[in-house]
């Protein structure tokens, strides 16, 4: 497997466009997606259960099994408690770019991002797709629009493509994502869109995107907030013409693997784009009684305000790890726990199996004037471990959010 | 019932003092507090599975079932993280306040507050506690430098009394806290201690501590980190000489009553006082199915940081309180859920049964320009309901967290 350039229009028979119709003041606010040929479609929604319209649409789809031709995603606007009209607003949606592409409503997933409780601009978004189906391309670039166009108070784009050999064939994987905050998925994450040409069933497909879910998006924090709006749609089209992944074997490792390291990639992207972010912060936890409790650990100790702020003022006060550990809901014995701190400028253990190293300060803050930090935490519970993705607290996160609407 | 001046030596039978030992720079780090009888002691402690070491030896006399004569507190350090070392250091502070009051070391429990991971100052807290004796008295500026000395970023000391008559007795209770940062209780809090003169068995008065800490203490958050150190201590003396409460009646209602409302007050002087704090939010949810779903709905809300800083930037972005609803565990329609804001400026609606309501920016402004704001949510589920306090997120709390240690 390796990583080439491109996004959601780098797998075979995928063409995007994106363009601004309005429901931002400026810069792109409306992406297209298509797929030349019908398209297995996996997914993961938002847990949170106040559920934005389009989740709501896509669920629906989803539940009918029924193959895909083409998303249509708007930012601005998240069309989530809107009620009724919302539900109205995000068929339209659908309907509209189904009229414009000559394809049925049902083949189409929809999706908002931007703010909450505010009734979509729909007039606007209807003229926007009659005005931009006539850019759609298959180029590189096109998908870059596409990517510019989800984008909220995200800062840059967030693209990948990989690609790898299955049966002879090449198979790619492209995809986008937009984060930033109200970042905290739970089965699923931000906006994230994968299109891939290989050839599988929609079981397989399913299941394979909901397992990398679990280990990728789903271990990442901004900010503890569960989204309404959070979702991954993937679309496999089978263009790839590999010989059909029908069962998990080889084939299917080798992909899933693909999708792993991709999803792992956006999702750190995410993190890296995080609303005021000046560290991006990877804990790993390992000798774990199961993967669960890692799990519960790593979040727990990303998504504490209190190691945030610390991280932010670049001061080891690892006592907040151990307190956030403390109460991530898991049994483990805090003496036996050892803790280190890592980055591009060394590593410096802090906590040897329960005791309290003295360690010097100056090492210390040497390690953490980085962008990139690593915290690693030893239990001594068993073998299992996990990690978990996050970033610091700081004035432009309090800033971005104070503002947000204005 | 009503309120009084003073705090722990309000009611009768009750010494204390507070001074300056040097676990803190400079300021009161020290507290002294004695019952001239043994105190029955109910206590609730942090759920943390990192508990600081003062927490294991009051945990352990607590299950002794024994009687209590003294409390002896230092601010500075949190005595938490610190190995065996921090043991042996939290039972050198209770053996050293047992010698100078000639009692038993099991009659007296010990509280930290700090600084977690660096081991106590031992020698200047025992020191302090050989010069702090002879200050001890009863009057209530005594209790005042005591609740002077258990401060850490706290901005001002929280006292309460309030007295109630019982079986044609007066009764009394006092009670101080701490709180700040690292505020979000579970089955406990901060440090807050209570005393009183009631005359109850051992077995009613854990009771009514258990059943008001949580509706007070555990709906409170500042920052959404549960401490190592949290804790509830409470004495009961018998000196107000009511005929004994020895069953839940007319008597234990009343006791209990009082013992809430100081709890609750003491709990919302935390928030008031919470790091960075500009906004005073209390999240009343109503209609709700049980109790238990009201508690986490307005706690999902109040621990929001995107609520918070919206709070912060006077912003009525009601969107993102719904969203903090939905990711709260809870089952609910939230096309039912009705919203308002209101402070000393008025109220406002914002969402009637799922509806979002047209309202004006303007009035929205003016009643978020208060320092105390009330939210309140009506659901359609059933008819329980909860409160719960929390405060805002501002650049102040990130700037107290990123230098919190240097």
């Amino acid at each position: 497997m390796k990583i080439i350039k491109g996004g959601v229009t780098a797998a075979k028979g995928y063409l995007a466009t994106g363009g601004h119709c309005g429901a931002k003041r400026k810069n792109k606010d409306l992406a297209l997606l298509q797929s030349i040929k019908p398209a297995h479609m996996a997914a993961v929604f938002t847990t949170n259960q106040v559920k934005a319209a389009p989740v709501l649409w896509n669920k629906a789809v989803y539940d009918m099994e029924k193959d895909i031709k083409a998303i249509v995603v708007n930012s601005g606007n998240a069309n989530a408690c809107t009620g009724e009209q919302g539900m109205m607003d995000a068929k339209k949606m659908a309907v509209t770019t189904a009229d414009v592409l000559n394809i049925q409503e049902e083949e189409v997933l929809v999706a908002s991002t931007g703010v909450i409780g505010v009734p979509l601009p729909i007039d606007k978004i209807s003229q926007g797709i009659h005005d931009l189906v006539g850019t759609m391309s298959s180029t590189l670039e096109a998908g870059n629009h596409a990517a510019h166009a989800i984008l909220t108070t995200d800062t840059y784009t967030k693209e990948l493509a990989v690609v790898m050999h299955i049966g002879g064939k090449e198979v790619t994987i492209g995809g986008m994502a937009k984060g930033s905050g109200m970042i905290h998925p739970n089965m699923a994450t931000m906006l994230s869109f994968i299109t891939t040409d290989v050839n599988i069933t929609q079981k397989l497909f399913r299941q394979a995107l909901a397992e990398t879910v679990e280990d990728t998006y789903n271990m990442i924090s901004v900010d503890g907030d569960t989204s309404t709006n959070d979702m991954v749609l993937a679309l496999a089209n089978g263009q790839a013409d590999n010989p059909i992944i029908d069962c998990v074997g080889e084939d299917y490792t080798v992909f899933k693997e693909a999708l792993h390291e991709l999803n792992e990639t956006l999702a750190k992207l995410i993190v890296a784009d995080g609303e005021g972010v000046t560290k991006c912060i990877e804990v790993s936890v390992k000798g774990a009684k199961c993967k669960e409790d890692a799990r519960l650990l790593s979040k727990s100790v990303i998504t504490s305000n209190l190691v945030k702020t610390a991280f932010f003022g670049e001061d080891a006060n690892w006592g907040r790890i151990l307190c956030a550990m403390g109460y991530a809901g898991v049994t483990f014995d805090p003496n036996k726990v050892s803790l280190c701190y890592s980055s591009d400028k060394g590593t410096i253990l802090l906590v040897d199996q329960g005791v309290p190293i003295r360690f010097s300060e100056e090492k210390a803050s040497e390690i953490m004037s980085e962008r990139n930090i690593g915290v690693e935490i030893v239990l001594q519970e068993g073998m299992e471990g996990a990690k978990a993705w996050g970033c610091d607290l700081s004035y432009e996160y309090v800033r971005i959010n104070g503002e947000y609407r204005t």
